[in-house]
């Protein structure tokens, strides 16, 4: 099954992080959040939540997809400990899967994957983007690099997640257990 | 502003939690969550929360509103704890607001309020309480008791609740923000 690595910073957005979370925890994939401070987050809007694991006891090569939250705050802490816009290269160049919400393909820029790329983010960041490639579809999805907007949009990314590496059947068995809306 | 309270248990689903805790506070409303067991919750998928308060140093009566999140263990839990049923007898009775969603409106059940009210839940709990009043509706309002049916109707939920006690245009502005498909 897919192993997904969630990296959590303060200021991390909370919807974002824990619909990623669970979704793909109920599609049985193997998800490890880590953090790479203190042992509590404190997210966007207050939620304290507790990484599964600190970055510095990880092996982030062993997993298969890297997810992104958004959050301006926890972006901003992401894009600016080097050994995650490190890990965004090193996935991308071994054809693993990246997927980012929000804020979070700002993170992408810095690892300087978006150019030629199809891609999507939150509308308050879009201006920082590249022009070329960018989409406001909610879920856009180019090759391995899956993108979307916000948090309103992460049951369909999450969904769509599921839907690409197990198939849409599952995907869909998934949003009915959940009265996602079709 | 509106003061919401929100007690979470170990098997809490944490989806319904996090986007009820989040969409109220980017409301501004004060959102409260407490524990009524130890210092941290582990939720359904495994996410581990840490609650604002103990519920042994909480007011309850102060708050507002009483938000009852879903995730059958955490149901359960809540359901087992004489104090939070007792809450929402009292809630009821001084006609303050009452949530509930997914597994949450067995609390109201064991609570007795449900009587001659229209409702709704998941699917999954749906033959546990009265056939008279159960609606498959996505969010149900009856006076001050508003419920819903799971993590995938929660937006609409917790923007509902925002309509309804400061009306549509702040929902719409806060749904936009977060990307929620009209």
């Amino acid at each position: 099954m897919t192993q997904a690595l969630i990296p959590l910073a303060d200021g991390v957005e909370e919807m974002e992080a824990v619909i990623l979370i669970d979704v793909l925890r109920r599609a049985k994939w193997t998800v490890v959040t880590t953090g790479i401070a203190g042992e509590v987050v404190t997210a966007s809007r207050g939620t304290r939540l507790i990484p599964d694991r600190h970055w510095n006891v990880l092996k982030p090569m062993d997993f298969d997809m890297l997810v992104l939250p958004g959050g301006a705050d926890g972006v901003r802490a992401l894009r600016q400990f080097p050994p995650i816009v490190e890990l965004v290269k090193r996935f991308v160049a071994e054809n693993k899967w990246v997927a980012a919400v929000c804020a979070g393909p700002l993170i992408l820029l810095d690892a300087g994957v978006l150019s030629g790329r199809r891609f999507t983010a939150h509308p308050g960041v879009f201006d920082q983007l590249p022009a070329s490639g960018r989409s406001s579809e909610r879920v856009v999805v180019d090759g391995r690099l899956v993108t979307s907007r916000g948090p309103g949009a992460c049951f369909e990314f999450a969904l769509r997640l599921v839907s690409l590496l197990d198939g849409p059947d599952k995907a869909s068995a998934l949003a009915e257990a959940m009265l996602v809306k079709a």
